[in-house]
């Protein structure tokens, strides 16, 4: 079943010490979707400048991603630019021109309103909510904040939850979201907030699931070399809600089986993993369905007991 | 089968978060034999001063502990004290009183010489490397050693490894051997010096066993809260070490089952965690056997898919 992915369509900038790339395809809604494209069909709000690449539009729609939703405005598309540590674990902002996505004001196409998924990128906690009641026929609801909104709109940001099925955040943003250091006390507070399902993300070590009393837990996967780890959580998200978007998982008709979850969970790290091993979106241009399921395999024998 | 374990027996005084403790029983060879306890026979081999309690000796007594090779000596106990970061990530050391530790030449009584498994706690890499001469039919060796020994005494460490079957040291120290920063690349130099097998251990993030070309990764338990975590990396080698020992295995009839390496390494995780949720050694003195049979359950709940 189709879902909508609305966010950032961006031109990145990236230095790792792997190399340096100073233009390539970014931004999440561009991750997000990229990944959620192996598991079902998706549609993505967005919007873009004059300076937006045919060659881009063309790769996005060659992984069937539906682009009447992305918009293209006089002025430039939304560029930033950063800089790994050596270790990759820190990155510093080099630049930020929102340019065309300092106006954005996210409108559906008819075509998308009555689709039953719905993952909101991180943007203005208002823009969220206000994307969601353009939908007539939403089934399950997730999506992304950052520190920024957090900090700064939490009051819209809370009004936003509310209405969330699930929030994928990261450790740092979860316990700033619930004044928790501790990851499980932090989840209690998170999920009493609105979203009865959360995933915390935590980087190369992994991600916890947390549903009412109980969790499930995923290490990192454990790369050879990890080339730009630039839109690895996106990636995430979109295995996540892709996994599920693609199976017609959702609470519309009772509870969702936490086995699901789980799968969800270990597809999600999947493509955060493929997306590590080449620059910004290359590893998409190749990736396989039958790589993907190799390496959901891989999970298992790294981790059964 | 009984298990040999050497190492530092030590006084602490230690303050995290939640509360501060001038002088309590600690060092590597006490956390690592009463975790291994509850799994095999243990025999310890250590040396204290004039001021070790009594109480600590019955406390050890009362695990089957044996405590023949526990010297005691004029003048005072290792004397260690230190406190915890806000997040208990990073710890400072405020006092290193090395005492009757500073000359530690363990020697073996002769009841402890033909045992065939033998830990050897973070110590002089040639003291280790006597100890291990010391044994008639050692059928298991492994240990454990720290950036010092790593940086100032490399080359006696090296010669040390080449006799272990298994290493068990964090991820910092790992890098420091190896002088890689990617933990499977790291893994690989590390078991061409010797062990066969190697466990990583990764604090809150759990551990990475690696063996030849395959691996298995744990995540860290989930803690309500971290009361202490001195003692919690001693405590996962003795559950790992323990584990291996109560079940006989060994290299000494063809290969270690991976699948009970993998086991081991629960258990490990398991000790580790329960050693967390009280100051120093105390969660030892109420821990049952049930109660680590439900976490390793809860493990297996929290990972599984």
């Amino acid at each position: 079943m189709s879902l909508i992915v609305v966010g950032s369509v961006a031109y990145d900038g990236v230095e790792t010490p792997h190399g340096k790339v100073d233009r390539m395809l970014g931004g999440a809604c561009t991750y997000i979707s990229l990944s959620a494209s192996y598991f079902t069909p998706v549609k993505i709000v967005g919007v873009v400048g004059e300076d937006f690449a045919q060659a881009d539009v063309e790769f996005l729609a060659s992984r069937n991603i539906d682009l009447a939703g992305l918009d293209r405005v006089p002025g430039k598309t939304f560029f930033w630019a950063g800089k790994y540590s050596p270790d990759m674990n820190d990155r510093e902002t080099l630049q930020t021109d929102l340019n065309v996505f300092a106006d954005f004001n996210p409108k559906l196409p008819e075509s998308y309103r009555s689709e039953p998924y719905l993952f909101l990128g991180n943007i203005q906690p208002d823009l969220q909510r206000s994307v969601r009641a353009q939908m007539t026929n939403v089934h399950l609801t997730g999506g992304d904040t950052m520190n920024y909104w957090i900090n700064d709109f939490r009051p819209a940001l809370l009004e936003t939850l509310r209405q969330w099925d699930f929030l994928l955040i990261n450790d740092s943003e979860a316990r700033l979201l619930s004044g928790e250091y501790n990851l499980r006390r932090a989840a209690e507070k998170i999920m009493a907030m609105g979203p009865h399902t959360l995933v915390i993300k935590r980087g190369e070590y992994g991600a916890i699931l947390f549903r009412r009393d109980t969790h499930f837990m995923v290490p990192g996967y454990l790369l050879e070399s990890v080339f730009d780890p630039t839109g690895a959580g996106d990636c995430f998200a979109g295995g996540f809600i892709g996994y599920l978007a693609g199976k017609g998982i959702s609470p519309k008709n009772g509870d969702i089986p936490f086995a699901e979850l789980r799968k969800a969970v270990i597809y999600g790290s999947v493509m955060g993993s493929f997306c590590c091993e080449k620059f910004g979106v290359d590893r998409f241009r190749t990736l396989t369905s039958a790589e993907i399921e190799a390496r959901y395999q891989e999970f298992k024998n790294c981790t059964e007991f």
